[in-house]
């Protein structure tokens, strides 16, 4: 599963009528923690499977086109970023072929002893690694 | 449209680890706007389709099993009661056949001019019709 | 703090312009688990604190006035019901001294071990009597 | 009112008990909608009062430090950035005394016709101004 579809309903949209601006995210970690599902890991159980833990350090959206109660919005995983210690996701909500909203989920692996900074483990680089890179300029 | 499946997240299951109490409520509203929508009729503008408003009176939800993150959850609109001046439309959300938990919304129909309540107006009972009727004893 | 006031923001209202009928569920919660934690209690480690498991066998809310963006809430616990086993707490929602939504949670208590109904611990009886009867015809 | 408190709820926090990193950003439009009425302006109505409308085209949280469930928080408006035809006002959110959450929000202001970029109103100004400047290096 690296795509996820929907379909904009009252509760999506604010009194304005346009998809109100926080409902991104609670789509952007479905789509994470299906996607880690699909490919063996319980995001909230990676101490268990990697040794790590992972926690959130950032989180965004930027807006790109108004979208509107019943439109349908697919999200697409893309791999934003891969560091040393951190990596980022990013999410393409995407309607009738066109990106209206990017977000992003930063997260910091982090040594369950110690809590400080840990490698991200070579299990979790191959599942992000089958993530197509960001194309955008 | 009269199923609608998602896959718990983490964001719907609370600290102690089990689905949050009301998450069923806007899956319940997304499951009937969306039914609705592919009768024609939009939720949130029925008095400009059907010359009536409808007004949510009451919802509800009876918990029948624990649901845990990444269960799969199917939703099933069934008709629970149809009126004179308003309906119960329930909501089936079913876990490997069985139904775990049961919601519903009622709605009265009320006159735009006098706010006084009206007849469920015939294209709407047309559409809920389509509904099977709820076959708990 | 048996009451909890808050004021509708645009997140609370959908496109039609009036507070979604599913965002009451979530301020229950907070009121409950707020006045629960006043009273020394947790709601989600009631086993650790009182021997037995509740668990959330029914929700609901009757809607009784429109509510619209910038309307201040007032949430009032009340004692809805005690049952052997189960308990119902009740919610008004008071704009202006007036009701204008009723939601009500029903918990049941739970045997750890054996997962079996279990009657409601003295404890817990007693904070529940600190609550007022509600006091609808 | 510049500032808001809410103490978290297990509606607040994930299955992994830590609260859910998507929380914030209803608080954060809560905040600025209340701030935002209580110098006279209705953020989905600023069309009428100031001839253009302001769109989000951005948000974000950095998380700094785990919060959990019962953790009093407050947030606090800031100004991150006045530009020609945006802002961003930012938003601390504070437990005893330490930032443990910053969230931002920028908006663009549009000509209602056009849809255009349009330069920020003078009484929009005035009242961003009120805000304290962000002090962190």
């Amino acid at each position: 599963m690296r795509e996820l579809s929907f379909r904009l309903s009252y509760g999506d949209c604010d009194a304005v009528g346009i998809a109100y601006f926080a409902i991104y995210y609670r789509w952007m970690e479905r789509a994470y923690s299906g996607w880690l599902y699909d490919h063996g890991l319980r995001s909230g159980e990676l101490q268990e499977s990697l040794g790590v833990l992972t926690v959130g350090v950032h989180s965004e959206c930027t807006y790109q086109r108004m979208v509107r109660v019943f439109d349908e919005l697919t999200i697409r995983l893309v791999l934003d970023r891969i560091g040393t210690t951190s990596y980022t996701v990013g999410f393409d909500f995407v309607r009738d072929g066109e990106v209206v909203t990017h977000g992003a989920m930063t997260f910091g692996c982090r040594d369950p002893e110690s809590g400080g900074k840990a490698g991200i483990p070579e299990r979790l680089l191959t599942v992000l690694r089958t993530l197509p890179e960001q194309a955008r300029a």
